[in-house]
């Protein structure tokens, strides 16, 4: 039964046309010049300034922890991990389990939600729970990677709402999950 | 060492947005269902007009084998297989290994190679022989199946030629391999 929830929850982000968020060691440049050079923000802004929570686990939490400045002041940050500990940074909340992350998204009275790193898109997935994806797309075949995407427990009709092109190559596409199917 | 060539290579595929050209069992209704809601051939008719070989696997082979009529008649058809009798199907010719193919490819004087299906386009992409990649996306996450890409051997950056939407929300992208780096 899909979990009921008043917030919608979205992805955005970049892969390599062989479907990869990043190398096995974590590395992006191959991601982050390509989007440096298609001279604009791809439309980040706009996605961000819609959204009120933001859903990480602890592998997208790390390497993004000493930014500075810390790219979600102002946006509740929620970290699901089984590992990190709970008083660990006062800028996030540690969750250590889906059901507990999801209650206090629809407490705090969360509007949209910003669905980041590999592993809790997917479990957000697998669970029903995304509601948008926009992926962008890079020209570039990296061969092994951190992959976007895996097992889905079954088709998941998407619709296509929009594709731009931007320079340096980069093609962008958004979708909604086909809840109507 | 690049084999030298006196042909072009390319593919034209259809795909997931996970990245799957086949369910596991090699199923494509959900690919075929998709593009002919498109209504369009979604350029393959212009795509096929300039090829004059077609390479495929065994994986490939065997599904087309029956189609009526033969969809590459008057188009040389080799097939890269290791198990599939040479004398097979007086249709296509067969090779057991990749040298051999692409010299009779060069003896023929052939221009343009329609490179087809996962593993022989897996193994062209790593052999550097790949120049233009067509990859039709259709909306849905299917979730398991026959992945278009593997392994590349290192980085293979590519050029934006062109991206396109169709109708049912099919975008496809073309890309040509960047050989200046």
């Amino acid at each position: 039964m899909p979990i009921s929830r008043s917030f919608r929850c979205s992805v955005f982000i970049g892969v390599s046309l062989d479907g990869f968020i990043a190398r096995r060691d974590g590395d992006l440049h191959w991601l982050t010049s390509r989007g440096e050079a298609a001279g604009s923000d791809l439309g980040y802004e706009e996605f961000i300034a819609g959204i009120d929570a933001v859903v990480m686990g602890r592998g997208t939490y790390e390497p993004g922890r000493s930014y500075d400045p810390w790219p979600h002041e102002g946006r509740h940050c929620a970290v699901l991990s089984s590992t990190l500990p709970p008083d660990a940074d006062p800028r996030v909340t540690v969750h250590r389990d889906l059901g507990t992350l999801l209650r206090e998204l629809e407490e705090r009275g969360t509007k949209s939600v910003y669905v980041d790193g590999g592993q809790v898109i997917r479990t957000f997935l697998r669970e029903g729970l995304i509601d948008e994806l926009t992926i962008t797309t890079v020209p570039v075949l990296i061969g092994t990677g951190l992959p976007l995407f895996g097992p889905t427990g079954g088709d998941m009709p998407l619709v296509h709402l929009a594709t731009r092109v931007f320079g340096a190559g980069v093609v962008q596409s958004s979708y909604a999950v086909d809840r109507t199917t």
